[in-house]
């Protein structure tokens, strides 16, 4: 079996038996055709080139979010996800925004830059904080148990409850975390309306997709000073522009789309992969397959 | 009864039969003696001149250290701590300051003032992480609970630890949180010998008293490129001067002692003066009596 993937010092040292490794980068795709495709850090033309190679069986994509493959994956193609390999950090990287708003650290860093040891703002700890958590897979379960100690009231909606549901939970919302995956339904699900319906002083936290929010109507929610405020890891586009507004306010926290980033994810990356591989080798099942009636 | 009280409007609500409030703030102290005194937001000479009014039998800080109180307190008078008050905050201040490093928030918050996304720089999750909390009464057992769903390691040391041990504790160290109160042996506990033992790129935290640590020494380990950082809650003096070359380093993160800090704070602790106040008029033992010997 031969199978494309990165060209990074992890996936050269995996052991793969009677596999073909052939290694591509961003700079450099090599020739001919493999059974299968692991797709990491390769940018859009590159991505394209692999993926209509002859003989392509499966892809294997490690990246969080898989919309960008899917709407380009050959017919008769398997594709398989990054399963949990993101999971734990996005969930750990959702408190840490939580808490840090809670604890009025952006403020304080702030303060720092000008040497003031400033008091003013509010300050919470997450105890009673009705957080709701739309998107309620495997992060929103690993941060709801990470939330309970905290003795924070956590609601999860997923694609399964009905428009009154998520507008009723909305009403009831001091923290609202966006953790849901690109599909068609999905865009700018986070709209004006919506928006209206968060209590005043509410925050928004975006982990999942840029476009699972409506930009300008946050940015007016936020000028209005209806919101507590929003932090977003992922924007809409990416990078975000430096003429977007967000980036100016005090009560707006931009992280570089890193929920998932860890030093030793590549490590664990590759980990990933050799599972997938020797599965697919020994022509076993392996963890991971796309269901394509349900878009992640 | 006749007790002092803070002139903050929850404690005028207090329902206290049998009790004659006198009210004080910074700006007005009341004349006369009382039977108690309900100490906080005071500075230090008019809290000097209250301790010493005739008739005192009992005095309630609702600060978070007593270190302050302790020494000026005259003979025979009982005190009382604020018990829990402080402590829900003050641990999810420390895991806020433990997951904004890890998720490198201070970094991206600066980055944002420039209008960057810049995903350069360390990042990791608490899972794994090996986290010494030096100092385990309340506050590190609520710490170590929210840790344990995040995956880290932790390891609790108290004063009845030796010497020995601490100094093997310190060098298996990834984050080490200092919750520590002040007592006449924990003055600069953390020295140059004791940062030296931490591993490299160790984290070091504090959310105890300024002086538990040698800030010069800590300087010095920073400058030496020898720590990971440090998240500092309370410095040596408060508020931390303009001069100190603390403030200007990007692995240095200043909260300005807030770590207790919650907008309802003032009702929590006039709820809690009130349950004290209650048993002492009744005659009854109250929850937060200090015992002397070990001086917190």
């Amino acid at each position: 079996m031969r199978v494309f993937l990165p060209d990074l010092p992890p996936f050269h040292a995996l052991k793969l038996e009677g596999v073909t490794p052939v290694f591509y980068s961003r700079d450099s795709l090599p020739g001919g055709g493999a059974d299968g495709f692991v797709l990491w850090f390769l940018p859009p033309a590159g991505r394209l080139e692999l993926l209509n190679r002859p003989g392509l069986k499966w892809v294997l994509t490690l990246t969080a979010g898989i919309d960008h493959v899917l709407s380009e994956l050959p017919e008769g193609v398997a594709l398989y996800n990054a399963h949990t390999l993101h999971d734990k950090a996005v969930a750990q990287h959702a408190l840490a925004l939580m808490l840090s708003v809670g604890r009025g650290l952006y403020r304080s860093r702030d303060a720092q830059h000008g040497r003031h040891w400033s008091r003013a703002g509010q300050m919470h700890t997450l105890e009673g904080r009705r957080v709701t958590l739309w998107g309620y897979g495997h992060i929103g379960k690993l941060l709801e148990e990470m939330l309970r100690p905290l003795g924070a009231a956590v609601t999860g909606l997923t694609s399964r409850n009905a428009p009154q549901e998520v507008d009723a939970a909305l009403t009831a919302t001091d923290d609202l975390v966006l953790l849901l995956p690109r599909t068609p339904s999905t865009r700018h699900i986070l709209n004006a309306q919506r928006l209206s319906l968060l209590p005043a002083r509410a925050w928004v936290y975006n982990l999942g997709r840029g476009d699972l929010i409506d930009q300008a109507a946050l940015n007016a929610a936020l000028e209005a000073g209806h919101l507590g405020g929003a932090a977003l890891d992922v924007t809409e586009p990416e990078p975000l522009p430096e003429s977007s507004p967000l980036w100016a306010r005090e009560n707006v926290i931009i992280t570089p789309h890193v929920g998932s980033t860890t030093d030793d994810l590549i490590v664990r990356g590759a980990a990933r992969a050799g599972v997938v591989i020797r599965a697919l080798q020994a022509g076993q099942q392996a963890p991971g397959r796309v269901d394509f009636g349900r878009g992640y």
